[in-house]
């Protein structure tokens, strides 16, 4: 009789389901295949409403466990209402939860036990850009994102370091920022 | 005497501080420069949360009205427990919600009453790029963007165009997806 060592979960994450997911991926890749969707409908002003349940994976559509409901404005010093976060906030927030998520995960299937994980995030804008005052020199987007994150687990500095560099290699959010992604935007008038 | 015409407020924006922004940002560029920010903290697996409440602009540390929390999180088909949308997702909402504001504060200054803005995101992401299993073709983060607009108001056709144009120009998201952004990650290990 064999009996198996290996925890069922590391850091929360079920690495044997993760590793099974790898196996049936490279078995059929069709499965890697997503599309997520968003849908956003105009309040007033800046103030916009944005939701999303059902997206496409794994060769099938599929629903979120809770609808999402997202409000966006601008700050009062900006003419908004400030009935929530500006939209460029919610980048920072995205980049510092993928990295966080793929730390998680890349320690789970290295062996490494994590006691914490935080982060800050700061994006510089100068607002010449979306204003239209600048003489071309201003981008409208951020100049800089600065992603400052504390680590602490059962491994050492050099290892630590190592998952959150493979996080970043390997993250979504950050590829989409760092590089140039296609929007392709579609209008219909009435 | 004279007396104005013009509405104060026109698609929920308050247009003359609109332009009034605009010429106190003219006179003294420092106005301009924003810094958003945001807090990460891992709970468990995929699972963080995030956080903010303060800012800087217009030369002074500020706050938003409401403190901001957001839930990120893995699907169960992608090994989390879906304590809330994928980071990437966020990117779609936030792209959807950054064109609306442009497209209602636009119309304002063009003179236009909008009556409708919806939108609908879509991304494709294949995932082979994130879970390391492509041979280098596949990146990580999504491989096309698209938005579809529909906007109805009191312009023609072409006039409604102009103005989605003229927020795809100017919007900070659109600009941070389609182009690159210097993204500087610093790890503290503990």
């Amino acid at each position: 009789m064999t009996t198996t060592t290996e925890k069922p979960r590391r850091n929360g994450v079920d690495t044997a389901t993760l590793f099974a997911t790898l196996d049936a991926v490279k078995g059929q890749n069709e499965i890697a295949k997503f599309q997520f969707r968003a849908s956003n409908t105009w309040q007033t002003g800046t103030h916009s409403r944005s939701t999303a349940s059902g997206f496409f994976g794994a060769m099938q559509e599929l629903r979120h466990e809770s609808d999402t409901v997202l409000d966006f404005d601008h700050p009062a010093v900006l003419v908004g209402t400030d009935k929530g976060p500006t939209p460029v906030e919610y980048l920072l927030h995205a980049i510092a939860a993928c990295l966080t998520a793929g730390i998680a995960n890349i320690a789970a299937a290295r062996g490494v036990e994590l006691t914490k994980v935080t982060s800050t995030v700061e994006g510089d804008i100068d607002l010449l850009g979306i204003l239209g005052l600048s003489d071309g020199s201003v981008r409208n987007g951020y100049e800089q994102i600065r992603v400052s994150l504390a680590v602490e687990g059962d491994a050492d500095d050099e290892t630590l370091r190592g998952i959150v560099a493979q996080s970043r290699r390997r993250s979504a959010v950050y590829d989409v920022l760092a590089n140039p992604t296609s929007v392709v935007i579609d209008v219909v008038t009435g």
